[in-house]
């Protein structure tokens, strides 16, 4: 099947046999952005401040959505989580608020997919709760950084 | 609170009571792309024709995705999904796949944001099921297209 | 597509749009079975009426079955259940536990499928309380007794 | 059964049928406390207005709770909550948080039970959150105040 | 209690302690079917050869069924399954598709539930597919075919 | 950040990195009531020897609200519960039912939020089945007992 280990000989979905690879601890940290207006960013970051915290939300929405990925994702592994934590960052050049998601756990397969799907439900929350004042707000940047351990060793993006 | 709905005045998110809005007739379309190698494209092209459904498994993925959105964004209404669409066409210019969601409700609330949570659930998807075979895809794109319905009535974005 | 109402024209699959359709009042009764030997159903019979009650675990799993329903079965409407009830009786000549399942709501779509899915949930749940005693126990005769309600009309399962 | 309709008359549980029940507006109003030290209540006080928002964390856990309500409480009937607001006030006389949930909807059924765990949800967050400066911190005070609407009408709960 | 291990000495249900036990390697495998006529049967075959994929959308819901484990199931342990397979293949003698799902772990307790689960998830999607053409299909033959690993050594279901 | 482990040095919400943690034997009791009238009590005790078995859907509640908590508490690592143990034993004294609730497990963080999430679904579920008779029912002394293992060591609450 071409690389694709997600599909059988056959070509029929399943998911991969992954208990006979070691439990060694592994981490994974992706990126994506929410690009907004000016005066939108001015407003949550004006509600950081003060009240209404967008950036809180959000950035528990994405902490809690690491922890769907195994719902979300069909033929991703469910396994026990150790470690999460989601950032945004107000970037006036975007404009907008840049995400990253780290996320950590020792098991038998890499955590990229909960760090990507911490970041996408961080920026979703971020659309969610700005989309009274901005409806034309857009997300996109949403890549693998870096992962290390497991079997298939240390990857990092390359350089843009 | 300049506008953000999802906090009270004294800053505080809640969710917003809509038990008085009508139920009405709404939709939401939403688009995002994942950007692959021209040859990760390939892969999923062929695989679609012939075996290894890479878009059958990711259009899946965002219809059910849809129906988890109020579990995933925390001031989200649940609501009674009545129709969800997820297309997935390959695109050499990107290239990559370019996803479409349609998401329609009798409801009180509009559903831009089960459009747009299946849009990337699709595209998280896709990238689980490809990364075997690349793992600096990217997604992005992630907009809503169009709502219609609801007291603030219909909404297209602007031509890029 | 040969009637297969859960694909478009292309084959591809989409949860049909239903927001069109009136909420009306719908019930569907489904049937099933696990079979078992004599002795394991005699376990089973006095633990109900002493301690350690199986068809009562059985019943409450498959109540709460008929809500999970749409987050099992992907192209199933999520809907406002009004109504479950799932009994479980003992039968000699099975030997083993016969299940029915009761579910109604006031909806745009059936809840056929809400029925089938207590009545396997409450078999399943038979099955893990007892296989301690005995793993070869089978499930089966799981069928739609009977659906009312909807633009389809009522429909009743053939006499065998 | 003496009054408990989530059985029927032969003692069996179930979901009662609400199908036949009008949809109106229905409040809830629920209360709560977590007890602790006066010192962990000014770690908590201190970190609200600065940083570390135990509050904003626990309002947010419950306001998702209440829309977990019908996947934990068996027979609960699960229905679109329309509004949900949590408080949580410092009390330098308990000391501790007092926590209060309001929920709406337009539906078949109360949401007393949505109110109650919002309230139950937010003070387990509390406790998660200050455990590691307080383990012997205690919950209670957990009641409703008030519902309204439904065919049983309107209730408050007697002055304390 | 005559040997259901889900209950204490006094009868309540309990979820059993499986700390103590070693985690292993273990595996099942279950089998079950849907019934339908020959023309239904033929409508699926065509769609999967062609465009709307009957087979490909049930192979799914069985492998995410999987997951859905120990939500559904009272007493079962929530495990990190390790991998999951189901395969569904027409038979013109029931007629119908006969499904065979596999699951892996290592982990503390077995995985027959998760095997079971997978097979009647994967039923119940294929009758909610194939309800439009043919309302009185039947689901059955669900059994465990074997298991092994763990404490209880292997086991085989007796040949027919 | 004054002890609150939940918060980095910023201030930021995350969940904390568990895996350096050894894997080791942990245990967590909790405890906790629902006040009734006399009566109430009276009609929930008569339904659990006969008929009405609202102690058993308590227990069973507990028991799958503890595998609910990492759902619930936002910053909560899920874990694999190896033993999940809830009681309720009436109180005339009370009036009403004590719950106590017992959670293990072979992990790198302790158990004290399922055995406390398991006290409070139980009460939460015996309010729900009884307030049909009963709306000032109250919900009180939901506490940590116990719990052993971990780097911290064992603890046990204070003398009352």
């Amino acid at each position: 099947m071409s690389g694709l280990s997600h599909f059988d000989d056959s070509g029929a979905a399943h998911m991969v046999d992954v208990s006979v690879k070691a439990e060694t601890a592994r981490l994974a940290v992706a990126e994506g952005w929410v690009k907004m207006s000016a005066q939108t960013l001015e407003i949550i970051r004006s509600g950081t401040a003060k009240k209404g915290d967008v950036i809180g939300v959000a950035r528990l929405a994405g902490i809690m959505g690491a922890k769907r990925t195994a719902d979300l994702i069909p033929l991703c592994h469910p396994l026990p989580i150790a470690r999460v934590a989601v950032d945004l960052v107000p970037d006036d050049d975007l404009p907008g608020l840049r995400v990253t998601a780290t996320v950590g756990t020792a098991g038998r397969t890499g955590v990229e997919m909960e760090a990507l799907t911490a970041v996408t439900t961080a920026c979703l929350t971020v659309y969610d709760m700005a989309k009274a004042v901005q409806k034309d707000m857009s997300i996109g940047g949403i890549r693998l950084l870096s992962k290390t351990g497991g079997k298939s060793g240390d990857w990092e993006a390359p350089v843009r």
